[in-house]
């Protein structure tokens, strides 16, 4: 039984290399998102260090998944009862830093890691490593859950895999510049659609350096609609998840049953 | 060198059962586009015999992929110069009915034949074995092209097999309901948008028996924007192809290379 789960996404300006302020806006936002009635709080890509801070910066900050930047929004997912989606450089132990996105419960615990998977250009290339593709996802209210980052949900290899392993959403922190609002204004909600999920999109708006950001973050519905849609303002998103849109959808279409019943499938 | 290639999309009501009426408006259309300026007639799915005709009469009319429709359809396509794209059910030599297409050039040459390989629940199920899946193309003009039906574009396996097959261009003719205007609307533009490539969508509108169709018929452009899009009323919807569209859109966006970049491509 899937319960009404309610996100809040938030769309707010980047603050590079501020690890300390970034905190600091986080435990801020997750009280202002669980006094919404949110149960999860979904931040930008790389909100902990910034996103365009440079190989340099990106080799400097990268934590370790269990790192102290864990520790840190645990306290705050506990402290306010809230879920916590965030992004930040991850390092392995063999010091590969990937861009990388980590849920942590309400109750603080790391309940799913995920790394970046299809690089976007030399911004990515140049900062991170790739991430394997990778299908993990967990349960939470009774939806089961995966992560993207940004351009990854561009590819819907990436969304399909997903799909084919039962996700009934995907949360995708983002860094997405007006160039590409069509990704916000129609590819995001054609992935809910032909995925029969929703799809939660969370992006930054306004400058960090030379790179803008369009804002437009949204919750897609499995019906291709948007169940709430930010302009290019810094906001606090909130939109909720309910089980009888989605069996309605389902129920319309049939793509994810219909693309597993026909084997291989490989592009 | 791509050369600008100009497509008629017939948008009409369907006829169903009427061999000799549909032949008799493919022969008008066809003049009609060509005197337009249009290199190539696409109709909607399953034109020559109707699409919602039930088993028997697929069975009682479905012909091989060289039969006399194609012969007929080679003599339009020569007597007017310009190259055609026809639904039909196509018999093969163990007795099976696929829902197929198929592309006649303005020579009278078969140059590409495909078969229906996602099938549209019972409507499709009912009446027609399913496709292998094809990435099979050939070129006109310098544009590489591929074919697709229908539901079959709501598949992004389908799309981006053909993308990495290198196709420019999918040209899908079609028979879908206003209860998915949103595959013309918004899914048709992100299949081009996210392969780089144009595609061509040819819809019914009006009823056939019980089923209702909804026009829309688009030829959206690899930037994800339709170059023309029809109403619901009937028309032959001309658009033109253009290298330099094309090639702007593989410079800003490179999905097609960085998924072909990511073996195995397995979902």
């Amino acid at each position: 039984m899937r319960t009404p789960l309610t996100l809040a996404l938030l769309q707010c300006a980047p603050a590079p290399l501020d690890v300390a302020g970034n905190l600091q806006r986080l435990d801020q936002a997750a009280q202002q998102a669980a006094a919404a009635g949110a149960q999860v709080l979904v931040c930008p890509e790389m909100f902990i260090s910034g996103y365009a801070i440079g190989a340099a910066a990106v080799q400097q900050l990268a934590q370790p998944a269990d790192g102290a930047w864990a520790q840190a929004v645990a306290a705050i997912a506990q402290r306010h009862h809230i879920a916590v989606v965030y992004g930040y450089p991850e390092q392995d132990a063999s010091g590969a830093v990937f861009n990388a996105a980590q849920w942590i419960s309400a109750q603080g615990q790391r309940c799913l890691s995920y790394r970046k998977t299809y690089l976007f250009g030399d911004l990515d290339s140049n900062q991170f490593a790739a991430g394997a593709p990778s299908a993990a996802t967990f349960m939470l209210q009774g939806w089961t859950i995966g992560l993207l980052i940004c351009y990854d949900v561009e590819f819907p290899e990436a969304t399909r895999r997903l799909a084919l392993a039962g996700a009934d959403l995907i949360v995708v922190p983002t860094a997405n510049m007006p160039a590409y609002d069509f990704v916000a204004q129609a590819l995001v909600p054609v992935r809910a659609y032909e995925n029969q999920m929703y799809v939660a999109y969370a992006n930054y708006m306004g400058a960090e350096g030379d790179v803008h950001y369009g804002g437009l973050s949204l919750l897609a519905a499995p019906d291709g609609q948007a169940v709430a849609q930010a302009d290019r303002q810094p906001t606090l998103l909130i939109a909720t998840l309910d089980d009888a849109r989605l069996s309605t959808a389902r129920a319309a279409n049939r793509h994810v049953r219909d693309a597993a019943a026909l084997p291989p499938h490989t592009l």
